[in-house]
């Protein structure tokens, strides 16, 4: 419990916003899935052209990579406690391994703020370094946290 | 026809990301769903500083507005003409008048640039003006066009 209840502060802290809150943890559940849908939309056209599925375009992975970052820090704050009973792909592990989940949710934001930087600089090369280790990132909370 | 095919594009160029694309249709809708959500609850938070429903923290209206503002531009590009057929809250008319659905989200883009800009003045009577503007312009759109 001590755990859970140091994630939601954290959140909180994290989103920078003093009045986070949700009236129904269903709308917490909701929240988060939104922004890590956004999240993956703007990520995933980075992906395309780190694979040269499509042409590079070094203004729209600037924007993409922009609105990654903006999302990356929001949707830690729809974990709340009270949203554990609510149906999601999350798994149990991820409310009892709350600390690993925050050392992740960190590690990826960080990830993706040097994916924004590296897009700044429009070099692809950098671009595709840090999409890799963003997408690693990803994968890792993926893997262990979601059905 | 026509008026569909020129929203694509409109919401292609509007952002900014010229490779903007879903994989799926259900892939858009649920992208534009997300994004209202994601600004929506930022929105309201705003909105309960307004109504005096939690104490006026300037920074923290400063930082959802900055989010809304993000927000605004995206959802566009979800109403894609091969979403017609998704079930989704959009009602029939909003695919028979994408001219003015297309004014309702500039004059949405606008009325949030200006909460924006006002959210970091930090001053409140602003800040109220400027939202009451902006929901203003959420209403018209969702009083026509979603069920």
């Amino acid at each position: 419990m001590q755990h859970r209840f140091l994630l939601a502060v954290a959140a909180l802290a994290l989103s920078g916003a003093a009045h986070a809150q949700f009236q129904k943890p269903e709308d917490a559940v909701r929240y988060r899935q939104s922004a890590f849908n956004v999240m993956g939309a703007h990520f995933s056209r980075i992906g395309a052209m780190v694979q040269g599925r499509v042409p590079f375009d070094a203004k729209a992975a600037q924007e993409n990579a922009a609105i990654v970052a903006t999302m990356s820090k929001l949707p830690w704050q729809g974990f709340t406690p009270d949203t554990e009973k609510i149906k999601s792909r999350a798994k149990p592990e991820l409310w009892m391994e709350m600390d690993k989940v925050r050392a992740g949710a960190d590690k990826m934001m960080k990830a993706v703020a040097d994916l924004d930087a590296a897009a700044r600089t429009g070099n692809l090369d950098s671009i595709k370094k840090t999409f890799g280790d963003a997408a690693a990132t990803c994968k890792a909370c993926h893997d262990a946290y979601r059905e």
